[in-house]
């Protein structure tokens, strides 16, 4: 990977709280990282570099992902059993599937997804689709 | 800043696309570190780190600053005048004023922002109001 741009600034979005995770999960940031690394990867994504912020012992983890195709971030908190995450992906990634890997590894009870097309084909302006969609289960 | 976690998981996500910014600027990583790291701060914003890969000279520059209530994150593609950001902030920030600053800094012609409320009071669900707006000027 050179890191040179490939890509069109056309991607997409998804924003996903999760619900009921584990709090043992939520604190553990080597686990956090390695599961992040692995999620972005199964969307099709080329790592650049991985940054993670541990809270303190038992607290929440605050990290980042950042791809050849834009981002993954991770924000926990334990104390809540919640997961604020993020994947911005360009290309043909599939960000939505970076969300369902963290949250299956995150053990989450349930989760609002908000899935979001942006960028645009050139400068002339922003794309034309933008869906939104907020799963419970 | 001890790195303590202070804040509750309920905050504002803003989206931004900038449409028609300079492309000196949009290659220029120094500048973004300093630019977005002075965002953040305006915003009211504690900085715990900035991270930022060059795609290479003259080429866009992916970028992220975690912070004690998030994250402040840009994507730049000088050929495109256009720069995707996203700021996620908990606590009593004010994430569009980061945006807004950004918007200023890479003199973009015009913007889309989307501005959604995440997280929850509790574990117990989803914070209630849900709000989006799209600005061009």
């Amino acid at each position: 990977m050179t890191g040179q741009r490939q890509f069109h600034p056309k991607g997409t979005h998804v924003l996903a709280d999760l619900y009921g995770a584990s709090p043992l999960l939520l604190a553990d940031a080597a686990f956090l990282k390695g599961a992040a690394s692995e999620a972005a990867e199964r969307a099709g994504a080329t790592l650049l570099a991985v940054h993670c912020h541990p809270f303190g012992p038992g607290q929440g983890v605050a990290g980042v992902v950042l791809l050849a195709e834009s981002h993954l971030t991770f924000h926990t908190w334990p104390e809540h059993g919640f997961a604020a995450l993020d994947a911005f992906m360009c290309g043909d990634c599939e960000p939505v599937l970076a969300i369902e890997y963290l949250n299956q590894a995150l053990q989450a009870q349930s989760r609002v997804l908000r899935v979001m097309e942006r960028g645009a084909d050139s400068a002339s302006g922003p794309a034309q689709e933008n869906t939104s969609a907020s799963v419970s289960a």
